[in-house]
């Protein structure tokens, strides 16, 4: 295993303190428990939202935490859940009184840790909602997911209801659009290459020398298919097709186009998906309005790419475009 | 080779188009020849600035067209420099009258090429000023150089002399103000894979399986020696040991620290070492007041890491805080 880390017990904690050092204008860390929250929480007045998740997947989450977008994040060890300690005391720290919404990826220990969480938050008098993301259509039921896993609609909902908490909306429509951002985005990623979780020291899987695997989960969980390396313009196919097949979005539609890399695909490789993700969606009367490109939500170092498509409407095209102002996204501001 | 592109010979090209599809409002494209400028050029009465290199450094160049930083970027074939012809079409694009700057990184090929551009520029009756940047500490002399290379340095450049440009300076002072980047920056890389140029198909270099490579180039030339991988604290000592070894920045300086990805370091390592290189700057008296993170300057997929150290006075302060918006670089806009 080659990583630039120290101890592989403290890579966590090494990466909160350079967060720490790196944006101390921007976000506090707190390192027991771990939780990252804007420096200026509680902002009164304001719903407060809450996500996390293992580590391994950044900037998601602590790099989306500022204005226009998370309160506070949690992160857990590198793709394991963090604690209801950890979310609890982060949701804590952020709440004003307008309510906290938790934004959670669906897999199994996320989805308990959070209930979890939730429950004594309001023992506490917090009041909470919580929306859990299930956008990959890769697979029904995955190794840590009853039903589907969260993946990029996370990255855009933490954006899209930063922005609606911003504008002061109540926690129940905030809670809505969450809800909104789930029902109308998809995702399918595949990975050319395995990704080596500290703690274990070596590849989660193996993939041969000229093979990639379809539908991939962030922690290297199964997917549809092992296949022969084939070209930018036939993985988009496969993927995008499989995300238009899944019937949510279709012709004479607007979307936003999420192309991400899984952490260790370079730009040069992702602009060349775009460019042929645009042609296959204009083919299929898909009009690109919005895009994001680059590393936002990624397995560590593995080479490969996810695509997701959000369909806009002008609420969810004006919440995309306010300002923002985090570590890991950042306009307007 | 696993790479998500199309045919080998396309994909300059294809990115070129993917760019020109994702950021039709900021910037538009020439693919005869090869050049990106900015989609409001030339910006009348504003010194216009011109840089380029091979590609597979992306987000550098191209990536950097914008408000408040380059007018117009070159992209070769991969690890290639592109032609005088490029640049000569680019800078008469972006030429308001104003005068154009040149910001060449020091390649042997870079040099040469933008020095005929620049020349036959003049016979075009556009005033050009070329300053070479070449701030790694690694060796003197290299495979593509004669004297030191120019690397993380171009980065900050361009971005200070961009938002000196937009206050109307002329160009001698912009282009004074570019040397006096090169003159106050160092810089110095590490590799722990190579990377694989999709014309030769193959790995650039090897390096053993718990081997790393101190002082690389940003195509995978020799650095200054190979030895057993180590920790992410112990590869910062070495790094901007040498950086400081080298006498411009040392103990009372404030400096921008900037902790760039070789393109397939992921970012939770990136805020080791960036935590790694706060303390070790901080026992030599040297205060980070501004800092950048991230993939900038690349080596298509290679692992590694590269630090850059610019000295900062309140003049460069003030231009790095400066608003810009590229797709690459962007805050206040």
């Amino acid at each position: 295993m080659k990583k630039l880390i120290n101890n592989v017990d403290d890579v966590v904690r090494d990466e909160l303190e350079g967060i720490q050092l790196a944006h101390p204008h921007d976000v506090k860390v707190s390192l027991d428990p771990y939780y990252i929250y804007r420096a200026d929480a509680p902002v009164q007045g304001k719903v407060a939202i809450v996500s996390g998740g293992g580590s391994g997947h950044e900037p998601m989450h602590g790099g989306f935490v500022g204005m226009g977008m998370l309160d506070a994040a949690c992160p857990g060890e590198v793709f394991t859940s963090p604690t209801p300690d950890q979310m609890l005391e982060a949701t804590k720290a952020v709440s004003s009184g307008a309510g906290v919404l938790h934004i959670v990826k669906n897999y199994t220990g996320d989805v308990l840790n959070f209930e979890m969480a939730a429950d004594m938050a309001r023992d506490e008098g917090i009041e909470v909602e919580s929306v859990v993301i299930d956008d990959d259509v890769a697979v029904q039921d995955s190794l840590y997911t009853a039903g589907r896993r969260g993946v990029g609609a996370t990255v855009l909902a933490e954006k899209i209801c930063g922005a609606a908490a911003e504008e002061g909306r109540p926690l129940s429509e905030v809670a809505d659009l969450c809800r909104k951002v789930n029902d109308n985005a998809r995702s399918m990623g595949m990975a050319l290459t395995s990704c080596t979780v500290p703690a274990a020291g070596k590849p989660t899987f193996e993939l041969g020398e000229d093979e990639m695997e379809i539908g991939i989960g962030i922690h290297g969980e199964p997917g549809r298919e092992r296949m022969k390396v084939k070209s930018a313009a036939e993985v988009v196919e496969i993927l995008a097709g499989a995300i238009l097949d899944d019937g949510v979005i279709g012709s004479g539609d607007n979307v936003l186009a999420f192309v991400n890399s899984m952490g260790g695909t370079p730009l040069i490789e992702l602009y060349i998906v775009y460019r042929d993700l645009h042609r296959f969606l204009e083919g299929r009367g898909v009009t690109i309005t919005r895009n994001l490109i680059g590393p936002y939500i990624t397995s560590l170092e593995m080479q490969g790419v996810s695509i997701t498509l959000l369909k806009l409407d002008d609420e969810l095209t004006r919440l995309w475009d306010a300002p923002v102002k985090t570590p890991g996204m950042r306009w307007g501001a």
